[in-house]
């Protein structure tokens, strides 16, 4: 791992060969060097953590001088209890998920002797950004060796002290494996990464992870393919035949286990038939956990129906601006979905609204009929759709990914959470002896395919 | 399908609606519109061919004129013996592949009655520019239904009037079923394109199919993600061990099946140790087929002394800029791969030299050796790598994919010859019934995810 630093084509370079050599390594190779990447930050523990501490000297300093959030401290605090732990374990985590590597998807025999197989393998070389989270730099260096891949790290500059001793760290256990050391390259300043964001003839792939601002910045100033997502715009439909129940606590949960995560809720699309069946009792539990109710008139005016006094002070007037904001904090914009005498064509109203106006990421229906869920499911354009389930199951851990390396609103390559699977591609490897395509054609003397699909054993 | 040109905007608007009504249709609506593309251009034949003569007899004065090409002229002639009867029956190919929407890859119980699927959908807008052929609509229009993508066309303006003819007819038979109107689009100038380009919220990916040029210009002036193949560089390495007969049959096939297709062989790596064995042979049997073999100093001192005056004619000094040249013509660049003491070193250069210089589309080797093949295989870093075959299988339609929208050198999303499923993304449903994210924690009280695969029915 570079610690000075080098021009930007040096460090690409050194990344992207180092990918091709991490290429040909068997999983038991990635998996030593996640085993001395683990022991190496067990051992260096006390280090790092006094590196830590200077950078929570320096933010606390910010924080008392009004120029960094205070949750931005609490973050950067890798001596919170269990957080280093949950690092270590983190990378053993990594280590034992299945190899996502030379997995075969498809074998075809396409003539006697003649196969072909998809095979599995890394993309390359992945230019990582991120924020904050000292952490996130040991979890990001274990999935990257584990999917094959050399990966260029820049963190934020508040964590700068504790980056470099753990850069350092791993750079060193790494060096005793048969894992290529500039297989994980740090850098340190914005600088450096602008002109990373030029090198699209050697990174494959930018990850960035953090602002919608930095994922815009990253996304207006480079040709290579970024994964991840600006906003997390995401909205629920409540149909007119919704169980009370099943909406108070999907819709409670989706807005306020968490505002400020990107797979919180913003959006509250409810059916005109709802309105005071439905939309009271879940407003009421809203309200009591402190949400603020931006409202239609048609929405409002029920509300103000049935809510006391105290409760309708948490209701407000939407603007058209509110349905297209991410709120990240406690506030829901509501708005009314007209019922119709077509059939499904409410439904097609609010499927319409989301496709319009959320950003691709994970969207809601609650309803009882499977009619309804289904043209729901297939009609939003999101990388998540969940029927009767909170929006805060959009995460790979719940997904059962083992972790991931964040969630993308791509429409295509990986969509949500992207686990290792969305960190390969494939290639296409063709076993013969000597077989011509010129022998194959229709007609006299032309051998002909036989696109047998094969067993995988 | 639009004919007149409305503004850019309004094209992409219209395909967006369209793309989210096509994802919400059953396979059968699907199929069935393919039915009625088909039966609407038998029916319309004589119409369409007509057309067609237009663009022929234009086409014909360009050539005359030296301004045109005379392969164009061939290639724009949909008179020609079986060529329309092989566009009908293409779409009735594309028609009778299975569909590739709907699958469902991953099944998992996140917890008792909370259900994560991963479905395969459709992208969404495509926009797809290709140039000359003009049969090649008929087969785009078919793959863009059957994967449930809306798509915009532009065709080469040679084929003007035959694209019009065939788009009037393809738009008349869509509106008699349930795909919408504007599922294709034809656009038909280079200005549109252009403005098309600027729609990066609207269309999710764009297809050049055509020159090198094209394809440059198109990745130069987009944000969308762009699918496809500037050049096609493939090289071969004939290792040490190699089997004569196997070399030879399968470096002359590679080079001289079809000069011009980017599948076509462009750089010969030698093993120093074959320079006296193997290569004679292979470069006699070259030579024998008109191409010019363009050497480095060591395989053109064993050539000198094995070929005969004739055939030594053909023998060139290679520079070092024709190791980066795709020639698409009878020309071959030859360089010679030093052996080693190392073990698999040789190996190791040859594969460094690939990766440096090829265009990741598709690489061979020629060895005995499972060893040395499986190295190349992992090390290459190509959408396509073949042991002892011919460069010339990287093809859709010998793969076994029925068909293909073109080939991909693109590290992400899609990779080698593109089918329907590379014209396909996923989402994820989640069926709950009142689920939770807040409920599952660890502790007293808290729930656990379960996590368990599910089979797939």
């Amino acid at each position: 791992m570079s610690l000075t630093e080098s021009s930007a084509i040096d460090i690409a370079k050194a990344a992207s060969w180092a990918s091709r050599h991490l290429a040909t390594l068997s999983e038991a190779d990635r998996n030593d060097a996640l085993t001395a990447l683990h022991d190496a930050l067990l051992l260096k523990k006390d280090a790092i953590l006094e590196a830590n501490a200077r950078d929570i000297q320096l933010a606390e300093q910010a924080v008392a001088h009004g120029s960094l959030n205070h949750s931005v401290l609490k973050r950067l605090d890798l001596s919170r209890p269990g957080k280093y732990d949950d690092m270590l374990q983190g990378i053993l985590g990594v280590k034992s998920l299945r190899d996502p590597i030379g997995n075969v998807t498809l074998r075809t025999l396409l003539d006697d002797g003649l196969t072909l197989d998809k095979v599995a393998c890394p993309i390359g070389v992945l230019l990582i950004i991120f924020e904050a989270r000292p952490e996130v730099i040991a979890n990001i260096a274990a999935l990257s060796i584990k999917s094959g891949n050399a990966a260029i790290l820049k963190g934020g500059k508040e964590s700068t002290e504790s980056f470099v001793a753990i850069a350092n760290v791993i750079s060193e256990a790494i060096s005793t494996t048969r894992v290529p050391q500039s297989s994980v390259q740090l850098v340190k300043t914005r600088a450096a990464v602008s002109d990373l964001l030029a090198q699209d003839l050697l990174i494959d792939l930018v990850i960035p992870r953090g602002s919608n601002d930095l994922v815009r910045y990253v996304k207006e100033h480079t040709k290579i393919p970024v994964l991840g997502h600006a906003d997390g715009l995401c909205s629920a439909y409540i149909h007119s035949d919704a169980d009370l129940e099943i909406a108070t606590k999907v819709i409670v949960d989706s807005k306020t286990d968490y505002p400020a995560a990107c797979n919180s809720l913003e959006t509250l699309l409810i059916h005109q038939d709802a309105l005071e069946r439905v939309l009271p009792d879940v407003a009421k539990a809203l309200v009591a956990k402190g949400v603020v109710l931006r409202c239609d008139a048609s929405s409002k005016a029920a509300l103000m129906e049935s809510l006391t006094f105290d409760e309708a002070k948490k209701l407000q007037d939407a603007q058209e601006s509110d349905f297209e904001t991410e709120f990240l904090d406690l506030t829901l914009a509501v708005k009314t979905i007209s019922s119709s005498d077509a059939p499904l064509a409410d439904v097609e109203a609010a499927i319409t609204h989301i496709n319009l106006h959320s950003s691709k990421h994970t969207d809601i229906v609650v309803t009882k009929s499977e009619t309804v869920a289904n043209l729901f499911m297939k009609g939003v354009d999101s990388a998540g759709v969940f029927w009767n389930a909170s929006s805060r199951f959009a995460d790979g851990m719940r997904y059962g990914f083992g972790t991931e390396v964040g969630i993308s609103t791509n429409k295509i390559h990986s969509r949500g959470p992207v686990g290792l699977d969305g960190l390969t591609i494939y290639k296409y490897l063709i076993r013969g002896s000597g077989h011509r395509a010129s022998d194959y054609f229709d007609g006299d003397g032309g051998k002909r395919y036989k696109h047998q699909n094969l067993e995988i054993s």
